[in-house]
């Protein structure tokens, strides 16, 4: 098994509001905060500016902190078709930011993001981003204005976690460890 | 009123099966058949490789035929949620393409499409094809084999049929061209 020693994570929430994003780096298993922001996409009132904006922000900050791979908050359900036909709309513009740079994509659902960060789907923003701030000893005024730009950030820790696990979990040190762990998979172990 | 003497516009209709796509030049009003095409995208398995795909073809037909104006085939409704989000990707993808080399967007329903080029918004796919054979002398063996690129060349038809639609209906000459065709706007007229 490889082991990654240094990893980019771009974590986005698209939306056509707003669109948080976190940039963490992963050194020898351990995360810390790169940069994050939001994009305040209200002032754009035509929608193919924001859809252009989109694109320009997520192309600079690909640019900026060149991130091996790309984290995305996804909803697989909404109101109505309108409402998730602009809203993949928004996916798709950052999207193309990453895929034109060749940069891996993996999608997340809300619920598995709050899960897979506090334990609860339904966490609050608030419980988010409070467990973020510690897991990331992230001084709690630097975080709190931010509070919709957690999401994002929340989009990458998340994707750390799903990189991380296997190798947590399903690692085998050699072949002793490996009998240990599956007494039942080896013949007269 | 300014007259357009030359424009170049491009039509496409994006979707995650198919993607067709059509470039018009209008040189003094009249247009004709620049190129045409269409891009199959069953043999990307994977939702990303199609979305870059997409992006990539429609970045290298901006570059090869630098059109003015973008026109889009965009159905405001859809079967569900889960394939409106789908349709979202692949329009956002095509529109990052144009919108980071500052191409106005415009988008027409289908019907709208099928309306504008046979006067009847439930025409099939074979009598747009063969109105716009005739409208632009397309010889039949070069439009047949290509039905579905006919969706995208068709709304860059309709865009054309727009642009010049303020010219032709609502320009007026002169002062005594006004009169006679508004006599009750013009008082003891």
């Amino acid at each position: 098994m490889r082991l990654v020693r240094e990893k980019i994570i771009l974590g986005i929430d698209p939306g056509t509001t707003f669109m948080g994003y976190g940039v963490l780096k992963i050194a020898d298993n351990k995360p810390s905060l790169m940069a994050m922001g939001i994009i305040d996409l209200r002032k754009y009132g035509d929608h193919y500016l924001k859809l252009r904006r989109i694109f320009e922000r997520v192309s600079g900050i690909i640019e900026s902190y060149l991130p091996d791979e790309m984290a995305i908050e996804a909803p697989f359900y909404g109101k109505n078709v309108q409402s998730m036909l602009k809203l993949g709309r928004a996916q798709g513009v950052a999207m193309a930011a990453a895929l034109r740079r060749d940069i891996p994509i993996t999608e997340y659902a809300p619920l598995k993001i709050k899960m897979s960060i506090t334990g609860n789907g339904q966490a609050s923003k608030e419980q988010v981003s409070d467990m973020l701030q510690r897991l990331l000893h992230i001084p709690k005024e630097e975080l709190l204005p931010q509070l919709d730009a957690t999401d994002g950030l929340a989009a990458a820790y998340c994707h750390f976690l799903q990189m991380g696990r296997p190798h947590l979990e399903n690692a085998y040190h050699d072949w002793k460890d490996f009998i240990a762990k599956n007494p039942g998979k080896v013949k007269g172990g």
